[in-house]
């Protein structure tokens, strides 16, 4: 079963906006074992969206579209789809009470345009969308599903799960699409394929494995497409099982799991709290660690010392080795660890210290130096990496190289 | 001048990644004047990648591909490129090289498959990847270009910048592509549109007016396709100026602006300082700030206060009005402000403490309660906001209250 994605938008095209609702789509089509055979992103543009469509239709059972349901006249996705499917806009009354209240709840008056947001082609099944304005459209066509959503991304996400799924569940029948992903870290891309080189010569052909790698980590994906049957899920499961024998000391996590993930859950199981102490990161390793739930049992406090006068007031940096050394070297970042350890009272603590640029850098310590430390209940390590010349990536490599210590520090106490 | 943009893994189509690389290319060349025609992404399988090309240089004179030139089994863009264009893998002597030295720096063996990654198709042009291992193909066939690049979005992002671009502008005449983007603020989509319907009707036809609503913010984004000359220039000029005298009130910024980039901008400009305190948002709002260039200038203080004894002996909350009002009441979030803009030295501080989720809601205080204060040398306001349902959504909107805020407060100074 093979389904399109087609996302319609000129802000996708000059790259306004970065498109998560197909990844969103993606993964609802999946779990239920359709395979998503291609994506395909569009302009406001009658042509293209019909010739979009119309390949999409030919090729795939399924189709999902998103985008274009405003009700400016810059979205005509409605407008194009009646065409093709050769149908009238109607009124809808449901949508049109619905608008109606939603709109008065937020003070807005009801104009022509809010009205013409419950007009539907006649021959599509309206999906309700509780959320928002824009209702989605079931549409078939010589057995061949077209489902039209707006690009409200909270407002797809309801009609995917609430309206869609169920719909496409009792529609087809449909097989199985397993993942499993193993995620990894310590060694390269290029030792770990060789490494595993003749179990992965010698699996299976419906089992496909894929290499992912992304800062600290390489991710290993193991998949199985329209799978039948128990013994396919079995089979899986006994490769990935051999494929974590094979490298047990590197295995970081499972799925999507993050080192982040990996550090909250041995804090949370041995009831250890942790401090953090940022300069260059700015916050962004506190954020990594307060978006998970349950983070408020271990994570005590953060601080965000960019101003020097800060490291030593809050922090108690002394000022004359920020003097003598600079306040990115081995010494502030020690003392940032264990100052920030001592004023909350953790037993684990990180500090990061570094150049995030673009400007600051020297020709000793260039555009991507940062020190690191964590402060721990056996005593204080430090390291000095190179993060990249980018801002962005400069904070994101040395937050990732802070949690990768604390886990160490975390797994080797 | 039309491009087709191809991202190539299956890691797009499961949903496992947001392809964020495409968005970069298509900045990049509608800078430069030339039209995304179609964005695509297709699996790591030869027949769809063919595919997928064939119809791009069909219909583009130039089609951009990112992914799948890692050095492991399932990336086959490379070995599938040197079959579509007739032609023999042969190693690059320069990349060869440029390959050993990377991984010697970082302690890594050069096995067969790192070697893999020197091999390119005779009949490309090498894009020397400074910043990576795989390197870059430009290949023409009747006078269409395609390019390959690696997928890795930093390595890409350099590619595009420092070979791409220049070439493009070499071997093609270009004509250009003018985006404008207002940003409003506090009128509905709908009553927008209503507003400024009379202007909008009366736009040339080579100018094309877009509504892209996001949370708290409206754009209205004017845009003009491959115009010549000046005169389109000033015409598109003349008309944004047209629409922004219509709603001054509403309007909050222009092009890709954010808030937080709006803050920074007056407190720079008044040299002026920012501390920030944060129970719920947990790092975010200071990784806002601290994001941008140029942020050490005001940015003094961050403070997570997770821990209530934090809360206390950091930012000088009273335990007893916490006992008494709870940590997510107004006199917390009051104190938290005003304690960090004492212990920095600020002139301006905001603070948040609410209740992110999934546990710790009450009746009274339910999940996504938030109290949000902002204390400046003429006093301290605060609000409290209901910000959702969802951890990352809460403290999404709870930054973006409190960054809003802080703008009114400069504003109103």
């Amino acid at each position: 079963m093979n389904a399109t994605i087609i996302t319609i938008g000129d802000e996708i095209l000059i790259g306004q906006i970065v498109d998560t609702n197909s990844v969103s789509i993606a993964r609802h089509l999946n779990a239920a074992g359709i395979v998503v055979h291609e994506k395909l992103s569009v302009g406001d543009d009658r042509g293209q969206i019909v010739a979009a469509i119309e390949r999409a239709l030919d090729s795939c059972e399924v189709t999902i579209v998103t985008g274009g349901l405003g009700p400016t006249k810059d979205d005509i996705t409605k407008r194009t789809l009646a065409e093709l499917f050769g149908s009238e806009l109607v009124v809808d009354a449901r949508v049109s009470e619905h608008v109606e209240r939603m709109l008065a709840a937020r003070g807005i008056g009801f104009n022509a345009l809010n009205q013409s947001q419950a007009l539907v082609p006649a021959c599509c099944t309206v999906l309700f969308n509780a959320h928002g304005t824009a209702p989605g459209m079931w549409f078939e066509r010589d057995g061949h599903v077209l489902v039209s959503l707006p690009g409200v991304p909270f407002e797809m996400e309801h009609l995917m799960q609430d309206e869609v799924m169920p719909r496409l569940k009792a529609r087809f029948a449909l097989r199985q699409i397993v993942h499993r992903t193993l995620i990894t870290a310590g060694l390269a891309e290029s030792m770990l394929a060789e490494r595993i080189a003749p179990w992965e010569d010698a699996l299976p052909d419906y089992l496909k494995l894929a290499y992912l790698p992304a800062p600290g980590v390489v991710r290993l994906r193991l998949s199985a497409y329209e799978v039948d049957g128990e013994s396919v899920s079995e089979e899986i499961e006994r490769q990935f099982e051999a494929l974590r024998g094979m490298i047990p000391q590197y295995v970081v996590g499972y799925e999507t799991a993050t080192v982040q993930e990996c550090v909250h859950r041995m804090l949370t199981e041995r009831g250890r709290t942790l401090a953090v102490a940022e300069s260059c990161t700015g916050g962004a390793i506190a954020s990594r660690f307060t978006a998970l739930p349950g983070a408020s049992a271990y994570f005590l406090c953060g601080v965000v010392a960019y101003a020097n006068a800060v490291k030593e007031s809050v922090l108690g940096v002394d000022g004359a080795d920020i003097a003598r050394y600079g306040a990115v070297s081995e010494q502030v970042a020690r003392q940032m660890a264990e100052g920030v350890r001592r004023l909350a009272g953790a037993d684990y603590a990180v500090a990061t210290t570094g150049i995030a640029g673009p400007t600051g850098g020297t020709e000793a310590k260039p555009v991507g130096t940062v020190w690191i430390a964590v402060a721990t209940p056996e005593g204080t390590v430090a390291v000095c990496r190179q993060c990249g010349t980018d801002r962005g990536q400069i904070v994101d490599r040395a937050s990732a190289y802070a949690i990768g210590m604390l886990r160490d520090a975390l797994r080797d106490a």
